[in-house]
């Protein structure tokens, strides 16, 4: 349980990761554990207990009865309790924890629609997984209320940035694209992923700040995450996208890294 | 204590007030739970039950001993526990808590600093107090590196917003200026009773979408909240400004509210 002061639960002052797990194993564990302690370091907080993170996550899969099962474990760190309205106490007493739900792998492919919400380049914390995260779920409400899966956000400039919890790529004339970091895009775990896939198996890949435009031209498009791994998209705003051959190599390259 | 699967702790999925108590007195309450009743249409959360509201905020101030004091209470309003990920359970149970600590009265002016963080118009999460706070808690940590009080917040246009936990005002040629509230400013009870005050005194207000430039002609600047009320900016990123005897009317107009 969390006390009343705590940052995280007042202010959104904190930091998530969200982990597959199969077989009671964590996948890609010290990558997130990295991207933790790098989000750390942006925000000014201390730098996490990496054992310890360790050590809540798979307590939170025993003890959900999960060690065998497709399960999600989410870490979620907090700035801890106190301070004066926005500012910080000195020193900080960051609170650390985990929990685990089942997580069926999802079939079939995303519908996306256009969020008027746009992601706010401008803030560090739109390349951190923080708790505050309401823009992303009115980005998801949107996208429900037009009886579609999941958003697509651009940033303030308009260029394409990510869906609300995922990674966007596409792929136009044999090249994979995806956007800059610098868009206001989360570094995804399995963003990077696709991305050294790519490179080790030559495939040409662009990190680009582009206009939604782009993905006019696109044979195909996907998101990404780390619980569903990569999902074809079907739509945007009702228009089809295909499929690419390329989509079917990359998921088997994830699946089995 | 709230659980680990709240919505406010985890996604920042929540509203909150804080309410200046004076005397065992809430000011303005009625209209900060106007304010947060619309919160909730705005983020599709069920009306809040304001009669459990207004209880919970007099029991903080009594437990905290604070009936006879100057004190803030804080009110909040979380999403509540359950959903997958961003998206919500239906029905929802939202969680309503309040504390209360010691506030006393600031003295002497503020300095500001223009933050890099911009304010989000695009969401609608920009007029209203959310737990999605962290772009606030990081402006203002970037107004204390840069030696200054306070930050002052542009948004991504470009315009004057507001600043981290307060509404920007500035005079002049004998006008009052505020920025409009859809340059993603939130509607603060302060800041709607200095234009009250201003109406019914006959000076002139205009609330304006303008750049930072404005405040190179301004005679006076000043932020408002419910905590401080009113309190005169001495300088922006180290450019002094003067004062002005609409300042004292308006503070005392405040005051005896």
């Amino acid at each position: 349980m969390i006390g009343p002061d705590d940052r995280g639960l007042l202010l959104g002052d904190g930091l998530f990761e969200t982990l597959l797990a199969e077989g009671g194993r964590l996948r890609d564990e010290q990558a997130h554990l990295d991207r933790l302690a790098a989000g750390c370091a942006a925000l000014g907080l201390p730098e996490p207990d990496r054992a310890e993170a360790a050590r809540r996550m798979h307590e939170a899969l025993s003890s959900a009865g999960l060690d065998g099962a497709r399960a999600a474990v989410r870490l979620t760190l907090t700035a801890g309790g106190g301070g004066r309205g926005l500012d910080r106490p000195d020193p900080l007493t960051p609170v650390m924890f985990a929990t685990a739900a089942p997580s069926p792998k999802p079939a079939g492919p995303v519908r996306l629609a256009t969020a008027s919400i746009r992601r706010n380049e401008t803030s560090a914390a739109s390349q951190l997984k923080t708790l505050s995260y309401l823009d992303n779920v009115l980005a998801r409400r949107e996208a429900r209320a037009a009886s579609a899966d999941e958003a697509l956000m651009l940033n303030t400039r308009g260029e394409l940035a990510c869906a609300a919890a995922a990674n966007l790529f596409w792929i136009a004339g044999e090249r994979l694209f995806t956007p800059a970091l610098d868009c206001g895009v989360l570094p995804g775990i399995t963003r990077a992923r696709v991305i050294a896939v790519a490179r080790s198996a030559g495939v040409p890949l662009d990190e680009v700040a582009t206009g939604p435009d782009a993905l006019a031209a696109a044979d195909a498009v996907f998101v990404t995450n780390s619980l569903v791994r990569l999902r074809r998209v079907e739509s945007l705003d009702g228009r089809p996208f295909g499929s690419d051959p390329l989509l079917g190599v990359l998921a088997a390259a994830l699946d089995g890294g």
